[in-house]
């Protein structure tokens, strides 16, 4: 039966498998011993709420505005005024000159990155990114027939520069920086994003074409200690910026992110034409209006970032008090915790006993680690501790440590 | 500098000229004479506005559910009590026994049928579709290196039954059908789709592969004087329906749709797997969460119809009484007029010299016609009427009738 669905269906299910298993794996345990039983730890929904404001422009605009205004096809790019207000809102904050013209409201982040990878890459073409990794970056490129080619990071999970320089060449069109990065935390150094700026200046003029550096942002706002999340257009002018208010303002359903694309772009023109077209035509056809208009109202609304610092140095404290090793992540809600055997799948199974689901480095490419989301609630995190200490303790008797 | 593009970015834009070019004649011709002076039929975003039950809706769920419940991921399939719903209410109009796993909220009908095509075809596949057809299933086709093949239909817009037969092979994977129909406004009688079942059947069992027929009906609830509107999967083991709300319920903007998957799909258990992880990494991940759930509670709602069925009227009286011809259509919002000079681009041009803004037919596959959409403001048409008179009049003189 199973040539009733396309190769490439076969092959992206393929590659979820483990995302898949761990979702299962959540589902089977929550119906065993009930939801307040079990420490899911696997999944990244934002838990802080979305900021009351959201709610009320929603209200408003459905009180004050005509129906036609609110819920017809905006155009492929979005609503102007949106657009405009979005615009306006970078300039404020990274002293940028763009106008409505440089943005699209898109379908979330994931839908402005397929855009993006089916804008900018014929199939045989190479996108870049670095590893641990946002599993479904490989479908995106699956989808147009491109390669995902993965360059390593070092034990902070910084970029690994000479790596990265090796593995540019002519089919490279696209290089995709995450950070504040999903699953490890990370939030590239603005040096370090300097030099991956510069060595792609320079394989740019090598081979006389111009390769796209994808920022995939949806964790900006969720950075802690004053981290800086260096703003990659001011960096680099061929620098595209895809962001969502899944995070920031906690509306992952609600599908409603942005691309920002400068006039610096070489092909701005051709890029900016080509979106039109395709948000249309790979199905999108416009992100969804009524919430175009919420989250134009909303841009310096702000979900409770300290509810996500608390959570990150509970479990963070928590964990290495244990014995376990990770470094403190400076973004997003994500723990990247080095296992202490090296299958992580076999220590993702272990952890169930302790009713404990995490996220297996492996179905991130990054091997020998779970991810722990702590977008959760605070409880949780002291509750599961213990299970997390008895895990450890068996293993380290196991070890005959 | 067009190499910056994707060859298929510029392959789908080139495809879209037509279209383009009549939107961007709308505007010049706005911008020239104002909104108020230039009759613009080329576009099809609803003129009826949503029944008030969706603003309720949507506003009761914000003030009666947790942020959480409203606006988290869904899950790619959906919320499973809408999908309920939804598959409750299908069983209700049409006698069918669908349940939630038969069911998949999707971004608009575009994202549905995307979907199908992603999940459905192969590279080199093909899927029939019947001209005049809505010219964006080339692109979808386009999107999955598919090729669209296009069968004729008769005087009255109905499918050539022969050339149907004859037009399938080993390569059909997908039957696309359009009814009520864009850009004609025919619906597919019982008898002609009973005979494109039989074909279908008999063509399974010669080639031992299954064909899909994937009906596109977003204005299955835009119909008039009584016709019948079958519901395929009805009448056909391997039908599946791709529906939304933009049309029956003005909600274009919101993007949001369904997938009828039925039970008795050959490869059901595969291909609504397949859902699960294409929905997600072709961008969508989800179909909008807050209108989800309203429009779940609206199913029963509808648009005023009669507005639309009056324009109909009064479009369809004053063409053809000044001499047009054109079929009177049975439903969607649209009638297709034959041209009276053979060039519907020549046709479409000499109308804006009357403030007309036509649809050509040839952007339809359907040269020597022009769409006219009548989702507009009565009084439009009622002023527009005699500039169609006065360019007959200008066209017959030439053709010294």
């Amino acid at each position: 039966m199973t040539d009733m669905i396309s190769k490439k269906a076969m092959a992206e299910i393929e590659e979820g498998r483990g995302i898949s298993r761990m979702f299962s794996d959540a589902v089977a345990l929550t119906e065993k011993f009930g939801a307040e039983n079990v420490y899911n730890f696997s999944i990244g929904n934002p838990s802080e709420e979305p900021p009351e404001e959201v709610k009320r422009a929603i209200i408003d605009e459905l009180q004050t505005q005509k129906p036609m205004a609110l819920h017809s096809y905006t155009g492929s790019y979005g609503y102007a005024d949106v657009r405009k207000a979005v615009a306006d809102h970078e300039n404020r904050l990274f002293q940028t000159a763009f106008t409505a013209d440089n943005v699209v409201m898109t379908v979330g982040a994931a839908g402005g990155l397929n855009l993006m990878f089916q804008v900018l890459m014929n199939p045989g073409d190479q996108v870049i990114t670095f590893a641990p990794y946002f599993s479904e970056y490989k479908c995106y490129a699956m989808n147009v027939d491109a390669e995902l080619v993965l360059c390593g990071t070092d034990e902070n999970f910084q970029p690994r520069l000479a790596e990265f320089e090796s593995k540019i060449n002519e089919k490279t069109r696209i290089v995709l920086i995450n950070s504040p990065n999903n699953p490890t935390g990370a939030v590239y150094s603005r040096d370090i994003l300097k030099k991956i700026a510069d060595i792609m200046e320079r394989k740019e003029r090598e081979y006389g074409l111009p390769i796209y550096l994808v920022s995939d942002e949806p964790y900006r706002y969720i950075a802690y200690d004053g981290v800086e999340v260096p703003y990659l257009p001011n960096i680099y002018k061929n620098a595209v910026v895809a962001n969502s208010f899944s995070k920031s303002l906690s509306l992952p359903g609600e599908r409603i992110g942005f691309l920002i694309l400068p006039s610096s772009l070489d092909g701005y023109r051709e890029i900016y034409g080509a979106c039109n077209t395709m948000n249309r035509t790979l199905g999108f056809v416009n992100a969804p209006s009524l919430i175009q208009k919420a989250v134009g109202r909303c841009l310096d609304a702000e979900v409770d970032v300290k509810g996500y610092e608390k959570n990150r140095n509970a479990l963070y404290e928590g964990l290495t008090r244990i014995g376990y090793q990770c470094m403190k992540p400076q973004g997003a809600f994500y723990l990247f915790v080095k296992t202490p055997i090296a299958d992580d799948w076999e220590f993702y199974e272990r952890a169930q006993k302790y009713r404990l689901i995490l996220g297996p480095g492996s179905a991130f490419g990054g091997p020998g680690y779970v991810r722990i989301s702590y977008c959760v609630e605070y409880d949780m995190i002291v509750k599961a501790l213990p299970g997390f200490q008895k895990l450890w303790e068996e293993i380290r008797t196991e070890q005959g440590k």
